[in-house]
């Protein structure tokens, strides 16, 4: 079984001047939370447990929609770090194994650099790293490979403070060993509060091996303003970016497309420029989305073309060389390969067959008021511009709808449909009506005067 | 009664390669001029002076705009700094007080950097700026606390042109002293011209105290060509978005959004990648507004939500709850409390009663060829998709309109209106007709070969 | 006669990780072999020879969509530049004056530069450039004047390293001297390659002359990886954006707006943020393009203003003063003076006299499934919201449509064209049929407890 992860997730962010918990705000789409969450997770942890406290209700149910299994635990009052840890330990009573402690605002924590912690053999882990400008970072005392203590940066000495090894506040140690560290603590310090940095003095006092495992200074990056987290968003996206290239995605400007968490986009696919992805996109190889497109919650076959100016929302599914023009937007609808939807149209809640070509200005009125009913459309059908689909309604395969009809009633299978009114030219009046109105303009005019 | 202000406006720009007037171009969506009058406009001046020349009809009516006060002279000759302020004078005479000399394309002036000047004791005071590279920029020769003259780079000696500390060009005195000071230049130099500036030195010789003001070198940047304007407007861009930060305001990626001069953003409002505020907007708190939307002129209340693609245009007042989606236009248009317009619709000139709903491709026929009409809707509505609401138009508090109608009369109140054709199904129409589309296809090909 | 280019495109890209030829990948919107091909033709080329290899077909096809004279041979294996050059020099057979050796991978070489290699006298003329880092280039080593070899960096002694004049790989002889050049080469060396750069060395044992001409580092960077084609995108995208403002086009975030390889913008134009130029667009002086507009192979005239949220598509022609708004899309259709297209509007194939007004939600049903099919509205016209204008079909000038009509038949002029049906009110059937609604919604309730 894996290790147990606690997660600190309480502290309120006061300097993000939000109501939102700070855990909460938007990372890549998602809460910040779940990147500590995803890259824990990836170890396969036995159990996770969340320490909760501002906002506590909002932060849980995030945190349950990434991971139904978590375990959440409040800490009522903000006592320190210490104290977070101890109110985690009930949860694990019973769970044999290491147990690491991750932040909730810590986003950029690797995989990796957890495994690296595991794989230690000492009895107590800390991640340290060098920092660029250590600055108020606590500081880690080590001898040799032993680390002796950390000391926060007001309670260190100049030559503690000339150290440049600083403390990232994850630590790794049995799940056994850390709860008897954590009751140990007091809170006999300025602030009152009982620190869990306190606990490899406390280790090393038993004579125990504590140990530091280091990483990259960006991946300890934590988010305490709305500056920082425009500054961990930009350098999300650029990762995002970067990676998307390696792996043969085409962009003409990649610092104009914005990623999410988990986007997926296959190789020769292109994307233009000013594109937006929402959580939960799948693009398949050598797709096109083209500028100016919003996709969210959706798939994209190979070989389709989405855009310019197009949105795809939360169950759009296209299949291969599907094309999705501009102003259209489509929402929980599958097309099938090869469907046509060129301009100013909004299918939501229906399948079109393959082939099948909607023409512009097509709209599926899916809302009774109250209600929302699907539309079907077969294979080959040709939907005429301006078609209105009152759902439920089905239109056969190689069904054609004449343009400007409002469709209430089933097609059946090539069966043409109209419902329109027929053209009636009345000569001159146009002219009369236009001569009639800029005579009124005139008299109103004169009025004026 | 506060000071004077006499506002420089009269250059031509000729770097900026434009037949627009310099002042004119736009800065935070307003004219470059309007940001040096707002900085002066918050000392509660007495009286405001704007010297004008090239383009002035257009300069003095861009300034009105601003500042229905504003008195206009008019330079008819460029013969220099000093005979531009000499202008002004007249229309100062009985004025007693401070009067204070700014630029019309010097935009990043702070009002607190004026107070200064004006707190200060000194008969003369002089704005000057420690420059990064003070290059060709006029120095300022002080002896203790007292400036004692300003040399023009190109008359600086050797040891004037170590000097770092630049002349800006603002300056303050009695408006009495101010016209005395230039009714005594002579232009009496290489240009032939009427330096401002030479009434620091006849200051000192008449025994004057003359002294200088700080302020950083942004403050006096000013706009010659259209790369400075770009970078001016990527300057102010930056504060801007910093200061949404700092208030509470939610952006995933700032740098992809662009305020006006005076848009107003509540806290824990969210804005999304590529929004563009034009003039004139206000957002309440806990509003959002997705990516991609333009607006203008307009209001969004707590809770509403915007976009993407989504237009908001001068006089959209949308209440709390609204909802507006994506590829709709509203102008002038008020929407009331929970009012939804989700998609691809035209609201003009027109008010929506509080909860009701607007289907997709709606729109407000407002425009009969001379005369706009208003659209007046009321509460708990449904408007059926494509309904064509041909204004002057009520629709009454709980009606109903089927989809794809035309409302050309009133609809009472709880009504159904419907106005459309009935479908008919022609049975294997479809098939025929597209058999026969398909010989012609092959007929035509035939012929080419 | 002017000059022979030998451009070599063989190469397969493989850092690119794509199926796509590296130098049919996109750079201003056109592949990166245009560019290369744009700086020789304008030398006025007596013949132009691509040698192609990987991807020939496409690569082929698209140097002739650029320039269909170009001769094309194929490297069937890719035994080095020597060997590359070799496969040319056949095409090139009867051909008397220089050849010119260039890359299609190297986009921003300048013209100039190519001018001031045929300029020079010497029998072999090698572009070197001067690097930054020179890393593993290759080496120029000269005497005096005189190249005397080119040395690749892993043959290189020490002090070869330590030369900083790089080997851009661009020659230029007399096409019969370069011919026996590379016919002398060999393939004697660890790669069993043919190395062009050795045709310096046996240019000099043959006591004839070879030179250097410089160029800045810049104008030699070749494309490897996707990463270095965006910031080969950002380098082009830069140089277009400054230039623009130089040639006094108005934009107000020029880092948003996306140039293409021809995009022509005149003085005084206006471009908002978040535009993006596809291929052959010319916009003339004092236009105006809003935000979020997508533009490709289409003119704009004097003082026409296109968006926000409006894309131009090939053919799209709009005349002077013609206004297209938002959610409209214009496809091969010419605009005439005047027109207005203000909202959620497609015009396809399409001809519009001069002054006519396009209400919103019109659309020119232009396919049948099968052909295309134009419309031609009359000047001075009027058609109303949500016309649907079944093509063929012909509008006079001076008529009408009423909002909501189908329009299958040819309008005369001056006439009221009305397809709809009239309005009926049902009274009180909105409410009954929304209570219906509520009571089936708590019934549903009612069942799922």
């Amino acid at each position: 079984m894996g290790a147990a992860l606690i997660i600190l997730a309480a502290g309120q962010g006061t300097r993000m001047n939000s109501d939102r918990p700070k855990v909460l705000h938007p990372l890549g789409g998602v809460p910040i939370l779940w990147h500590a969450m995803a890259a824990g997770q990836a170890l396969e942890p036995g159990q996770i447990v969340l320490v909760t406290g501002h906002g506590a209700e909002a932060v849980e149910a995030a945190a349950r929609s990434y991971d139904a299994e978590v375990v959440c635990v409040r800490q009522e009052q903000q006592l320190g770090t210490g104290h977070a840890v101890a109110q985690a330990m009930p949860a694990l009573a019973g769970f044999s194994g290491r147990a690491l402690v991750l932040y909730g605002d810590t986003p950029f924590i690797r995989t990796e650099t957890l495994q690296a912690m595991l794989a230690s053999p000492a009895d107590l882990v800390v991640l340290g790293f060098t920092a660029a400008d250590p600055g108020r970072y606590g500081r880690l005392v080590v001898q040799g490979d032993r680390l002796e203590r950390i000391v926060e940066w007001k309670d260190a000495t100049e030559d503690e403070r000339a150290i440049g090894l600083c403390n990232s506040g994850v630590m790794c140690a049995d799940a056994d060993l850390l709860a008897e560290l954590v009751a140990g603590l007091t809170n006999d310090n300025a602030a009152g509060e009982y620190y869990l940095t306190d606990i490899a003095a406390a280790a090393r006092a038993r004579g125990l091996d504590a140990r530091v495992v280091t990483c990259p200074e960006a991946e300890t990056l934590g988010i305490n303003t709305r500056a920082e987290l425009a500054q961990a968003e930009a350098g999300f996206q650029a990762r995002m970016r970067v990676e998307a290239m390696e792996n043969g995605v085409t962009m003409q400007a990649p610092d104009t497309v914005f990623f999410s968490f988990d986007t997926v986009i296959g190789r020769d696919t292109v994307i233009g420029p000013n594109v937006v992805f929402g959580p939960r996109v799948t693009i398949e190889s050598e797709a096109e989305i083209r500028s100016f497109c919003h996709l969210e919650g959706c798939h994209v076959s190979r070989g389709a073309t989405v855009g310019p100016f197009a949105r795809l929302r939360p169950g759009a599914e296209l299949a291969e060389d599907v094309h999705v023009g501009n102003f259209v937007e489509i929402k929980n609808a599958i097309l099938d390969e090869g469907v046509k939807v060129g301009h100013l149209t909004y299918l939501g809640d229906a399948h079109v067959g393959e082939h099948t070509n909607i023409g512009a200005g097509t709209v599926t009125c899916n809302y009774d008021g109250v209600f929302k009913h699907r539309t079907t459309i077969g294979a080959h059908a040709f939907i005429g511009s301006d078609t209105m689909l009152v759902a439920p309604v089905t239109v056969g395969a190689h069904a054609m709808t004449a343009s400007g009809s409002v469709i209430t009633g089933n097609v059946p299978e090539g069966a043409l449909a109209v419902g329109r009114a027929r053209q009636e030219n009345k000569a001159g009046l146009a002219v009369r009506l236009f001569e009639k109105l800029k005579a009124e303009a005139a008299r109103r005019k004169g009025k004026t005067r």
